[in-house]
């Protein structure tokens, strides 16, 4: 595709419009935190699922910011598949403040069939910005042109592998959901976490960097 | 208007305005997507034109973006009259959550006539995104004096014509609507999704591009 | 104040955060449109006044962000006093979708006093921002040292002017809103409307420009 | 950790990241100000304490957007600590719309204990801000090699013992709510014009600057 390649050459717009879908996204989840109408204390603090719903929806979307900040930093160009797989990366991202409040609802007032429902949809928004993420990485760790250096495609490759691998838990989360909604939940809130340690670790091929 | 061309003359801050203009309106759409009071499956699944509208309406924002991106790219400088342009494409972005909310809200609870009013809404309302659209690139196909280079002139007169054509479903979509609200709504899903090949299509006259 | 004068030297992140922050307010507005239970048509009919006031709201903002910008492309420096009137600015405007509203509601279910309460906020909210707009605009015209070139100078004194009548037809519409509440609705649509003509317009000591 | 100090090596994505999330908080505070049915202006009237806490939220998220303007203006480079940092700061201003609305809500409707509630959650987010500002502030005086120029080095350390005095106001606020809810409205109204007051003021060693 000449044309993209040329046209869409650097991804600074790219850049800027899925930083603000990020943003109001992750600043949208503090509508699902209700205010009780009375009994403030007894109801918040039995309301304690939706705050660890909202902290692993909050941080699952800020690592996927810092992610994104590290990943682009390393491209030059972009071509209309990068975008395509960006914009499926933003469709989870602004989707999920929908499973964050479907599973905070559920694990407050509903049984256990709907707590399934809830953690399985949350699931499945999970596993869309997965996927875009699977596609993202592994077109660009086969596309050393639209890289920044020679380097960046070793990062790529490794890059590629680790958002392989995170897609297990996620996957694993779904049926967990059917013995132990809450386990499920707290894999959610884990992800981010563990994403986050590794998105800020150095890797032993660039510590020789300027 | 002289002074216009002068002082609005990089598209920078128009660009910036417009994609947080696009990026909250596709994340505004998920409050749409309400959470079940009980019988979370059973009332999910029942919903599904919702969905159906919100996946419509995300996918008609982020092919406005990306061709809206692609445009931008070719404008050197702007005047009164694009910027005129731009924010009744901006209105009409803005507004696509509400008629998204009645479509959904009308295919669950409505009477078949509420249907019809929430798809011609959603008509309407696409058709003041078309109509900005089209005085957008009716101007720039008639201004070379803004674009960044002379090749670009043959691609406005090219994407005027694209956007012309792409009026016609959605002006078909309104009278379809009394018949069969629920085709409506795949004509509205259909547009964005062909709008997408079409934008990152790459075309003949610019496959020697560097 | 060297100390500003010398820090907050470009106007850049003043600006972008003034951008989003008139994105979301013009965007939000769309919540107050609300979906219907039945009788889609009669109801969505009976509700015109809504629609003016989101048209009044929208314009309002988009002529604030289009003035804005005409305005910070003649500004090389900011200072304090700049950035806190700027702060003004967007508190009206975040505030906007509040009396934007009160107004719809009030003309639909409340009574003839609940109507100019509503236009009333309408009112104070549009004088927040007037005030805010004449505190920059007259701190700049006294300020050439803050501006890009010597011709702004007067640009900026003949702003401060447009700025000052601006407020009048505002001041004139809370009266307005005891005898016809409507009335005051159409003024501050025309509001709006008339400030765009006039920052689109070209001004003849600028025709002469490159 | 030499990776992230080459490529998370500049601020320009982290402060516009930011910035929206800034400006989102801002602006989603006005849903908290609620439409009455009827009544308006005695029920208007007698929601003071709504708008004191919306004011107040809006001057911290205002103070917060300058102070980390005027702060980010004197950084080079950022390492993965100060991003970590800067987004547990961007949780607890997305957070805010929240105790804004519970403490509005409970100085309203609620009894006392719930008022306590109300302030003693708006004071946890609170030091959620504190904490991360002094994390972040603390972190930059000790590392030189991140800012701008060896006179930043100054004003990091007298911004770090900033920030640790402003945390006392705050920490205060919460017990003051045991005895007087409103008093602590009244805090956490001050605390931002204070900081205001603070971050425009101009700094001895700094008036000589060009």
């Amino acid at each position: 595709m000449p044309r993209l390649r040329q046209r869409l050459s650097t991804p600074r717009r790219t850049e800027s419009f899925s930083d603000a879908v990020f943003a109001i996204s992750a600043t949208l989840l503090v509508l699902d935190l209700g205010v009780p109408r009375d009994h403030y204390l007894t109801r918040i603090l039995a309301d304690w699922p939706g705050f660890v719903a909202y902290l692993a929806a909050f941080l699952t979307i800020a690592s996927i910011w810092l992610h994104h900040h590290t990943l682009f930093s390393r491209i030059r160009r972009i071509d209309a598949g990068i975008v395509v797989a960006n914009l499926g990366l933003l469709l989870g991202v602004a989707l999920l403040p929908w499973p964050t409040a479907l599973v905070a609802a559920s694990l407050r007032d509903g049984d256990r069939s709907d707590q399934i429902v809830g953690v399985a949809a949350y699931g499945i928004v999970s596993l869309i910005v997965a996927a875009s993420w699977a596609v993202l990485s592994g077109r660009l760790s086969r596309r050393p042109d639209l890289l920044q250096s020679p380097a960046d495609e070793l990062w790529m490759r490794t890059n590629f592998h680790t958002v392989l691998w995170t897609t297990l838990p996620v996957l694993a989360a779904v049926p967990l959901a059917v013995a132990a909604p809450v386990g499920s939940l707290g894999l959610f809130l884990a992800v981010p976490i563990v994403f986050f340690i590794i998105s800020t670790r150095p890797t032993e091929y660039e510590t020789d960097g300027a």
